[in-house]
Formats: C-alpha cells, structure tokens, sequence
C-alpha cells in the first residue's frame, strides 16, 4: 500500500478523511508502523494524489489531514485487455498485476478451454474485483479503477463487440505459434487478447484473426497467464 | 507441468523412465487426466527435450518409454539476475518467474530494507528453492536449472564479487527516479539488479553505480518485485 486510496465515503469534507476499514487499518499498524504526524500519500479514487497527514491512529479508525491533492495519476496505458478467465487464484493476481501497471479496460472471455467452474469462483463478484484492483491501485499510486466486464460466450463477443472495439485500437492475439514476435514500444491504441491455460483452440484463432487482429507471439517458452500478461504489456509499451 | 521433467534418477536407461514423487503423479492424473498411450513432452535435466509414451500409471508410479530426446531446450537469456531477497511468498513466485523466462543466474542478495528474517524462511532452503526451479522448468519447458547463490552481506558482495560480475556485463540497476527508462531490447549480456519493496537506501544506490552500474526506471508506477522483474526481463530482451 503505497498510497491510501480514499474512497469519496472515506472524506468528511475537503480536508479532512476517515479510514475505518481493518485491512487498511492493519496495513497501516503493521506494515507501515504509523504513527500520529507521519505525512503519507493519499489519493482520491478517481481523482488527484497529495499528501497528509496522520491526525489520529487507534484499532478502530485513522484520521486524516489532506494537505494537498494537486498531482494527477500515472498515466493509463493505452490497452483494451482481453483475457480468457484463468483460475481464481491466477485472476486474482492477474488483476492485481495489470492494474499496477496501468491497465483500465479488462474484458473477462470465456473461450472453449476456460473450465465452466471458474465462472462461479467467489473471486467473481464484484466486490472481490474491486478488492484486487484496489490492491493494484494502492500499489502503484494510482486513483482510476479499471472497468471489468464478463463475456461468457465467445462467439457474441467477437461476432458483436470484437469489431467495435478493434475500429479505433489495433488488434493484437498473444498465442504460441503465431507469426510474428511481439511488437516492441508502439505507441497506438491496442486491444491485446490473451488465451486460457491450454490456449485458444484453433477455431478460435481464426476467429479472431478473421476479425482483424494480428497473431503475436513471445517465444517458445510457455508462460504462465499471470508472466505472459506482464511480458507482454511491459514489451508493447 | 507441460514438460516432465526427467532427473538422473528417473531413468532407467537410454528409453525408459520412472516418475513416481505425488506430485508428478497427481498433476498426471488430475490436471493431464494422463491415461496409458498418451504421447507427453519429457525432458532431461540440463539436456534435451523430446517426447515419450505413457506404459503405465498408477497412484504409485508412472512408467515412459521414451520415443526421441532430440529438441535443445529454448535459448537462456543472457542476464544474471541480483534480487534483494523478496519476502517469502514473492520469493517463491518470482523464482518461478524468471526461470520459466530463462534466467539461468539468480543472485539473492541483502539490502538495507530486507527484513533479516527473511533469510530464515523455509522458502530458502535448497531444496524449497529447487522445488520453484523445477516448476518454472516445467512450465516453460526447459531442462536447465538455473543457479542461485545467496549474498547476505551487501558490502562485500558489492566490493568483491560485483566488480568481476561487471567485467563481462552491462550492469543495470533498476530503482525509482533513476535517470534513465529502461532499454528496450538489448542483446548484450547483462547483470540487473532490483531492489526490496521499499528500494534499495541512497548509499546502496550510490556504491551500484560506483560500481559501474546504469540506473534505470521502469516510469512513476510503483511496481511489486515479482510483477517489476517480468516487466524489466521483458523490455530488456
């Protein structure tokens, strides 16, 4: 947590803000060892990052001076991130490593070796979503959280939004095999589209290069989604 | 697993191999639903990679006939890698990490704002650390084990050992606010060294590029350990 992320219930006017929740709470007793005075950096979310300080500090709740909120977040990455849902637990750092860096649009896809059960994991409900990607805001000091939405069938997806979203972003299948090494430091709109463990199956490519997007590869190494996902986001831009 | 990775003592001889530790078999059985006949990629340790045929499977053992070694395994990247000890949980992830990205020189090393009691995790012993080896092996499919050594001394390792490394390698060391970003594909060998969660002190800094080092940033994102070093192995090679 390297910032505190103020939700708009956590600020009780302009200047001043509570923080009642036990995990920020914890973080902050035990990981940062606060004390009252410590100056900290604090964010709004959807907003502006500053500095205050603590006023207040006890099990119960933290108090806040805002002394200034004047420096605007890092900048977004200019990405559309499609990825065939991976495992919970895989999902959930996956979130938390994609919103770190800087990641605003994920779509959740469901492809042909995506096991129907990971739909129904706990780690998809909307709070446990947000919880991962406030933990990716938190860690990289940044105040905008991704939109995240679910596409559980593939064909409406790339018969219905897939031309749509690749009118304005280059198209970009991430798969083993394909032709071309994955492009380094472009500087355009993308939608980057990533496959399960196991991969798309071949219909599925077709699919999706018949729709415009270009087959991308990292080698012959097999990554797990969560390496692959920073890998490749971290060569593209 | 999408390689079974062969120790010497899994050989029976030039055609045949024997798994039997729980873990190769229970991945065999739950997550390949491996049956006899099945065709699977096997691998020697620290040789080549080919493919073998499932003769037996039961919850004791698995027996291979192995058909063709013939495949090096995938190119290593040319980096040696110094990491300040990590925490335990992200020590064993980013091990996993970098070695299915094929980092073959990992160098854990003591900073300033390491916890000292890292150094007592379970997650140190050897074979703890060759156990996340192996599955970053198995996951990539590579047979060749990297080295790790561990530094618990930043002074000395700085004084004695950094010089030598650096005879042979361009140093990089990669730290918030440093003047440079990161270079995008480099084909050189070289030594990256990345800090602890919360980076390395202002002295440590100053003696790494003393030392010969080039400072790099990966922009203002503060990134976790095991998410900075994908990131920085990606855009370096």
């Amino acid at each position: 947590m390297n910032l505190i992320l103020l939700a708009p219930h956590d600020l009780q006017d302009d200047h001043h803000a509570v923080v009642r929740d036990p995990r920020r709470l914890r973080h902050l007793l035990d990981v940062h060892h606060a004390k009252v005075g410590d100056e900290l950096t604090l964010g709004v979310a959807g907003g502006k990052l500053g500095r205050g300080r603590l006023t207040h500090l006890d099990a119960e709740q933290a108090l806040f001076r805002i002394d200034r909120l004047d420096q605007p977040p890092p900048a977004a990455l200019p990405v559309h991130l499609v990825l065939a849902l991976p495992r919970p637990r895989m999902l959930a750092r996956s979130l938390e490593h994609v919103t770190a860096l800087g990641v605003k649009h994920i779509t959740l896809l469901h492809t042909r070796r995506v096991e129907k059960s990971y739909w129904q994991s706990p780690e998809l409900r909307p709070e446990k979503i947000h919880q991962h990607l406030v933990l990716g805001l938190e860690q990289a000091r940044d105040t905008r959280l991704p939109e995240v939405d679910l596409e559980t069938r593939f064909k409406p997806f790339v018969e219905d939004r897939l031309p749509g979203l690749l009118e304005e972003r280059r198209g970009l299948l991430a798969h083993p095999g394909m032709p071309h090494a994955c492009p380094r430091g472009i500087d355009e709109p993308a939608l980057l589209i990533i496959g399960p463990e196991g991969g798309f199956i071949p219909y599925e490519v077709e699919r999706l290069l018949q729709a415009g997007c270009e087959g991308i590869h990292l080698g012959e190494r097999i990554l797990r989604v969560e390496t692959a996902v920073t890998a490749l986001l971290s060569r593209l831009f």
